[in-house]
C-alpha cells in the first residue's frame, strides 16, 4: 500500500492561495464550460474504473460489486449535475424591468446566483467515490463555479490519488485553469482546521462523524468572517411501525429491514438505526422474524480497522445500558474487523429517559423500542432529534389517522418514507439529503441531487446595468434559453 | 409617552411555548390562508396609519413625509409577499416520478419547502415600520408559514404595541391560531439572549448594529442545536468613481451622491459611506460641488439620543485618524441630537493601512479615499470587508475595461448598482439585501423581496407516499397550479 505524507501547513497554506487564483479565472467560464468538465471528469474516471476499484476495495474492504455500483453512482452525479449545471434553473434568475415613468423612479434589477470561492471538501471514509474526491460536494461546487480543495480521507488514500489525478486530466483536457482542483492528503486535525480557517476559503463540505462535522461547524463560526460549512453527520433515520401494516405484512417487512440494517456492513448514513412498535403479538412475531433474518446474515469487514473498533465499542455501550437486550446477533463467528450484525431492544419508557440510546452506532445494528401505546410512540417520535429520514410503516388508514405523527415526522427529518426503508439514496433533484441538526449543520440544503449546487453560490442583483454590460444569463435577449423570472412570471421568453 | 415594561425571563419561557402551540396549528394553513392573513393585517395597519405615524415620529424624530412612505412601503410587501406566497413558486418543488423498471426500482420522491417553525424578530431602530413589528422578516416568516415572535425596539415601543395590536385583530378576523403573533418589549440584553437560544426558537431576524447582529449570532451557533441567524448589519456601501464618467457628469454626480449621503440623517443600512477615485483635477471638481451641496444641507434630528450619540463618538473618532481630514459640513448650527452632514478625505495609502476607516458611521458622513492611480483604486477594492452594495460610476467604455474591477466588487457585495446610488432599496424579487459577512450573516438570503420567505423553510422529500396522503402542493393533479419541477422539467401541467 503506497503511503502518502501530510500536507504541511505551509503547503496548505499555498493550496488555498493557489485555488483563489483559480477562482478568479474560473468564476468567468460559462456553464457549458463548467458542464463540461464535469462530464470530462465522468469520462476520466470511467477510463480507469478497474483500476479504482481494485484499489479502492483494497483500502476499504467494500465488496467489488458494491464500490462497482458506486461508481456508477459517481458518474451518473457528475453528468446529472452536468445537465443541471447548463439548464440554469439553479440559477435562481429574477428580473424587474425599470419603470421609468413611476416616481420614484423604479429602476431595472437583476438578480442571478454566484459563485461563493474555493471550497474544501473533506473526503468521506464510507464512500470512497460518491461522497469523496469527485463525489457530489465536488461536482456542485464545480457547477457552481467554485474551486474545490480536497483532503483525502487517510482511509483511501490511493484511491483519491487516482480519483485526483483523473480529474486534473480532464482539467487539462478542458483548458481549464491550473489548481481549479487541488488534492491534499492528511490525517491531522490540524489540517482540517487549518484548511476551514483559512480566509481564502469560502465553504466547506464535509461527510462524516457528528464530533468531526461539530468541530469544523465551530471552527468556521470562529473565523473573523464565518462560512457555511455542509456537514452530513448520520442519523439513526428511526422507523415507526403501525400495528396494521405491521400485521398484514409482517413476513415482507422483517426481511426489508433486516437487508436494511446489514447491507456493507451497515455503514450507511441512512441505516435504519431505531425501529418503534406498539408491544402486541403481531410486534412479537415481527421481531421473532426479523431476528431470524439477522441471525443468516454474515459479518462482514468494516472499511477499516478503526471503525470497527468504534462499532465494537458503541456496540457494547448500547447494550450495557440498564434495559436493553440483545435479541438476536449474526450465528456466524466473525473475525477481525468484521461487524456482527445485530438487533437490541429496548422498552420506550427507558429509551424516552436515556439520551445514550438515541445515538448512532454506525454498523449493522439497529435497536427496536417497544412502546405500550400509541400515545408513547408519539412521545418518543417527539422525543427523538434531527434526522436525515424518519420512515413510516402504516396502511393508508392508520397514515390518515395519524397525521400528527405525520407532522411530528416532518418536523425531525429531511426525507419522510411511506412503507420502504430509507437506504438507497436516490440521486435525483427531488432527492433532500439532508435534516435537521444534529442531523446536518444546515437542513437547509442537500448533499444529494443538483439542488446540492446552490450550497456552494449566493444571489447577486445588478441594478440598473447596461444590456451590453450584463452577463449573458440576465441578458434581454435570454441568449442561454434560461427559466427566469421576469416581472414576477416565470418564463423562457426574451425581454422586449 | 407611555412606558413598557420589560418581559420577564419567564413571560420569554411562556411565549416560546405558546409559540410552538401555535405553529403546530399554523403550520396546517394552506398558502390562501396565510396569504390572506398578510393582507388583512395590511389592511389593518392602513385603518390606523394616521395614528401611527404620529406615534412614530413622536419616538423616532422622523419625518412625516418619511414615515407615511414608510407604511406605504410596508403595506406593499404584506401585498407582495402575500401574492408571492400564494403563487408558491417559492416552494421550490422537485418531483421525480417512479419507475418500477428500473433495477433497482426508482421510488417516487417529491420535494417541497416546509416551515422551520417559531421565528423571533428583532425591530430595527431606524425603520419603525419596514424591518419591525410588521415588516420583512415578519411577513416573510409568516409566509413561510412560520409563527413569530417580536422583540420590540424600545426606540419605538408605543409604535410597536399599535402594530402588534393591528396584527393581533388581523388573526382574530382571519381566524388564526392565538399566538401565532407575539409581541415582548424589552431594552436588555437578557431577553435577547433569552429568546435566541429558547429550544423552540427555529429562526431569528435582526437588522441593527454589527454588534448585536453577530452577538445574536454566535448565541444561536453556541445552543445545543445551533439555528439560523438572518442579521442585517450593515455596511459602508463604497462607490467606485471613474474618471471619465466623472469628468462628463460631475455635478449631476456631486448632487445625486449629497442626497444619497444625508438623506433621512443619513440613517440607512445603504447609505454610501466611503466614495473612491483617482486624483486629478475632476476629482478636485467633484469633491468641491459635493462639498458644496454638503454644507447647504440642514442638520436633522437622528431617531433618538443614543443614535446622535453614537454618529458624535463615531465621526469624531474617525476625523481623528492619521491623515483623515474635513472636507465639508453643513454650514448650519446643529441642535442637540442633531447629525451635522460631514464629508471627509483621506488618501488611499493611509485608508489601506486603517481598518477602522473602513467601519461605518451610522449618519450622514462618507469618507472620499483619493487614489493616486487605477491600480491603487483596484487594492482598495480588494482590501474592503463584505457590503449590501458596491456602486459603480463609470462609462459604458470605462465599465468594459475594469472587467477585473466589476469582478471584484461582485464578490464583495449582494447588490451592485451602476451609475445609481445605493439607497433606494427596491421591494421586489430581483432583490438582494444581503452581502458578504459582515454586512450580514448569510449572504445566501435577502432580507428584502419575496425571496425572503426562503429564509424560514427548509425542504422535505416525500419517498413512496400515496396521492392521497400528499400534500396538495405535490399531488398528481397539481390542484393548486402550482410551477413545478416535474422530472427535471418545470411545469404547471397535472402529473398523468
Amino acid at each position: 500500500m503506497k503511503t502518502f505524507n501530510d500536507a504541511t501547513l505551509g503547503q496548505v497554506n499555498e493550496a488555498m492561495k493557489n485555488s483563489w487564483t483559480a477562482f478568479k479565472e474560473y468564476r468567468k467560464k460559462d456553464l457549458k464550460q463548467r458542464a463540461r468538465f464535469l462530464r470530462t471528469i465522468a469520462k476520466e474516471i470511467e477510463a480507469v474504473s478497474s483500476q479504482l476499484i481494485v484499489t479502492a476495495s483494497r483500502e476499504t474492504n467494500l465488496g467489488e460489486a458494491r464500490l462497482r455500483t458506486e461508481v456508477k453512482r459517481t458518474i451518473f452525479q457528475l453528468t446529472s449535475y452536468a445537465d443541471a449545471c447548463e439548464e440554469g434553473t439553479w440559477l435562481d434568475i429574477r428580473i424587474d424591468t425599470a419603470d421609468p415613468k413611476r416616481n420614484p423612479e423604479k429602476p431595472d434589477l437583476r438578480k442571478m446566483l454566484v459563485p461563493l470561492g474555493p471550497a474544501v471538501v473533506f473526503g468521506a471514509s464510507n464512500f470512497p467515490f460518491a461522497y469523496s474526491t469527485a463525489g457530489g460536494d465536488t461536482a456542485c461546487a464545480l457547477a457552481a463555479g467554485c474551486p474545490v480543495v480536497i483532503k483525502a480521507h487517510p482511509g483511501h488514500a490511493e484511491t483519491s490519488q487516482l480519483v485526483a489525478d483523473a480529474i486534473d486530466a480532464a482539467a487539462i483536457k478542458c483548458d481549464l485553469p491550473k489548481n481549479i482542483f487541488i488534492h491534499l492528503h492528511g490525517a491531522s486535525f490540524e489540517i482540517g482546521k487549518a484548511l476551514v480557517q483559512h480566509p481564502y476559503t469560502k465553504a466547506v463540505g464535509f461527510t462524516g462523524s457528528f464530533e468531526g462535522g461539530k468541530a469544523l461547524f465551530d471552527l468556521a463560526n470562529q473565523r473573523e468572517v464565518p462560512i457555511p460549512v455542509f456537514a452530513e453527520m448520520g442519523s439513526v433515520n428511526p422507523v415507526f411501525l403501525l400495528p396494521g401494516k405491521l400485521k398484514r405484512d409482517t413476513g415482507v417487512i422483517a426481511k426489508m429491514y433486516a437487508a436494511s440494517i446489514t447491507q456493507s456492513a451497515g455503514q450507511f448514513c441512512t441505516n435504519p438505526g431505531i425501529l418503534v412498535g406498539i408491544e402486541n403479538d403481531d410486534l412479537d412475531e415481527f421481531e421473532k422474524l426479523l431476528c431470524d433474518e439477522i441471525k443468516k446474515v454474515r459479518p462482514e469487514k468494516m472499511l477499516h480497522p478503526g471503525i470497527a473498533k468504534s462499532f465494537i465499542a458503541k456496540r457494547a455501550k448500547a447494550l450495557n445500558q440498564k434495559g436493553v437486550g440483545i435479541a438476536a446477533v449474526s450465528q456466524f463467528e466473525k473475525e477481525e474487523n468484521e461487524a456482527l450484525p445485530t438487533l437490541a431492544e429496548v422498552p420506550a419508557e427507558i429509551f424516552l429517559n436515556n439520551p445514550l440510546l438515541h445515538k448512532e452506532v454506525f454498523g449493522p445494528f439497529s435497536l427496536l423500542v417497544k412502546c405500550s401505546s400509541m400515545k408513547e410512540l408519539l412521545q418518543v417520535a417527539d422525543a427523538i432529534e434531527g434526522q436525515l429520514t424518519c420512515s413510516l410503516i402504516a396502511t393508508a388508514e392508520e397514515a390518515k389517522q395519524n397525521a400528527g405523527l405525520i407532522e411530528v415526522l416532518k418536523e425531525k427529518c429531511g426525507r419522510i418514507v411511506f412503507n420502504g426503508v430509507p437506504t438507497g439514496v436516490e440521486v435525483a433533484l427531488s432527492m433532500q439529503h439532508g435534516g435537521p441538526f444534529p442531523a446536518t449543520t444546515d437542513s437547509r440544503f442537500t448533499a444529494v441531487g443538483a439542488d446540492g449546487i446552490k450550497r456552494f453560490a449566493r444571489p447577486v442583483c445588478f441594478q440598473s446595468w447596461t444590456d451590453d454590460l450584463l452577463p449573458a444569463e440576465l441578458k434581454n435577449a435570454n441568449p442561454l434559453g434560461l427559466w427566469r423570472t421576469v416581472n414576477n412570471e416565470l418564463t423562457q421568453k426574451a425581454i422586449q
